[in-house]
């Protein structure tokens, strides 16, 4: 099996002018799960494929996946990604913008690779998946613009769908149809990847609020100190409309740990954590049914795992 | 022949969310010269190519264009373009850099439009200049912070043939190739397009100094003011060495008008106004002696009033 670090570690960005190649080194050497392209290696071998035949696409879509990083930590102003410094911060914005824009025509490069016949079957797929992201990251800036009153919790599934699940649905599409599945095969794959990064993304609000702050990776209560529109604020909403924003709009001035304990009480008692939890049950077992339309070996094992280990993650 | 401002025209960005399209939207209706898919069409035609074929690729190198007029809007902080206000300005960075990820995108899905043969022959081409463009962008933000004494004038010519030719010639391949010119004819248009691209750049230069401000479309001396590292200031530097860094640094505290007036009389002086004509004259000859390599035509006689209007503008 490729060795998904070794590929991208030999991806060379030492090259001149410094100022551009360097950052995008910088960001690739990140770390980071590889979860896209090892999808798209998983698919590609589910369906009987090379997984080198899978790896220009898979390198590909780490590559673009870590440009969303980039620009996405520019635009939120993020100081820190995987405990080190953002682009932005660590050179400065213009810097962030034109590497940026270089790492996305690296991805395409990359995707170039691929033989005539596959590179004008997956150059729509990523196309499309490439504006949803930014679409989704659009919606997500809306949001934030936008009064607890004005967003309903099937935006933000949308917007989730749109900014997390295409990347990883399109990665497994992308390695079955370099296997040459056929497009009922390739549509059941998609329709995992849609379920399981909704279910992460629950899973990620989720954690937020009842997570364990050693394995979370990131402080606890952070979106609730951000006053983010998370599947946890949307849903308590939706649930204790006008009373819970008033108890909310009470903690405006409570000391952070107070706020977050006591919005975190507010959750429970209104339900929405056992309703977060409940979506991620439901949203993984149905991921997990959509492989019954597939090959079954040694790589459906693997998605069912990775499903249930999502779903799982630091409970 | 094809109207491509209608074909422009017809590209579609009232699309939600309005945030991310509207943006492109408004870059792109305004306006220009349009020389890049021009160009395209232009050499396609000279093959005895259909238009047609080569309009996806035409229209995918203006929305790129117009990506990195955006983009460099941005990392400049210029205010104004063609007119109007650049969309940084009008908007604000983020929905610049978001925006302009999705202009660049856009591109590619034009290009994805291509057949399948001509898509795997022309994405590496398209993908090989836009990273150029991006290092020509780098070199060009580089400059800015190094010393005038620290800059070659080869430097500056490898910057704007990244910068400038690269696009323009690779407009001219890309046309050529989708008509089925061979090798040695793609490479003889692609050689004119840098030729022309390097003239045209001197030509700007050169007009900033001694241009008609009525015909020119900026304001003259704009180059001086800011101490932009120009074909103008490199060959002055070349010439007059260190005594005219000191001339140009009495003038440090000077009046704009001034300064303006006093810097285009050392550039008199030092013969460099002569240099940058017979640079453009040299290299608009050498251009036009590229299409003794490719068939005689119509087309070819455009191509050869285009790189003659260019050494002429508003002299």
């Amino acid at each position: 099996m490729i060795d998904i670090n070794a590929e991208i570690g030999r991806l060379d960005f030492q090259r001149e002018p410094k100022g551009l190649y360097e950052p995008i080194g910088y960001t690739l050497s990140g770390g980071g799960k590889r979860v896209r392209p090892t999808l798209a290696l998983t698919a590609c071998r589910l369906f009987g494929g090379r997984e080198e035949a899978a790896l220009p696409a898979a390198l590909a879509l780490e590559v673009f996946h870590n440009f969303t990083l980039l620009h996405d930590d520019l635009m939120d102003k993020a100081d820190t990604r995987r405990g080190r410094q953002t682009v932005w911060k660590k050179w400065n914005a213009n810097t962030a913008v034109l590497s940026g824009d270089q790492m996305l025509i690296e991805a395409y490069k990359l995707l170039a690779q691929l033989p005539a016949d596959k590179l004008a079957q997956v150059l729509p797929l990523f196309n499309r998946m490439a504006s949803e992201i930014c679409e989704g990251q659009q919606l997500d800036m809306d949001f934030e613009g936008r009064k607890l009153t004005e967003v309903q919790l099937a935006d933000y599934m949308e917007m989730i769908r749109l900014k997390t699940s295409v990347l990883l649905a399109t990665a497994l599409q992308i390695g079955a149809l370099i296997a040459n599945a056929d497009e009922a095969a390739q549509a059941a794959l998609y329709q995992y990847g849609i379920k399981v990064g909704l279910a992460f993304q629950i899973q990620d609000d989720l954690l937020d609020c009842f997570g364990d702050a050693a394995t979370f990776g990131k402080p606890i209560g952070g979106d609730i100190l951000e006053g983010k529109k998370t599947y946890m604020l949307l849903t308590a909403y939706q649930k204790g409309g006008e009373a819970f924003r008033m108890q909310l709009d009470a903690l405006r001035t409570a000391m952070p740990a107070d706020k977050i304990s006591n919005v975190c009480a507010l959750y429970e008692r209104l339900g929405v954590r056992a309703c977060a939890e409940d979506a991620i049950q439901s949203l993984t077992q149905e991921a997990i049914d959509c492989l019954n339309a597939v090959p079954e070996n040694g790589a459906t094992d693997e998605l069912r795992a990775l499903a249930e280990k999502l779903a799982k993650r630091a409970k």
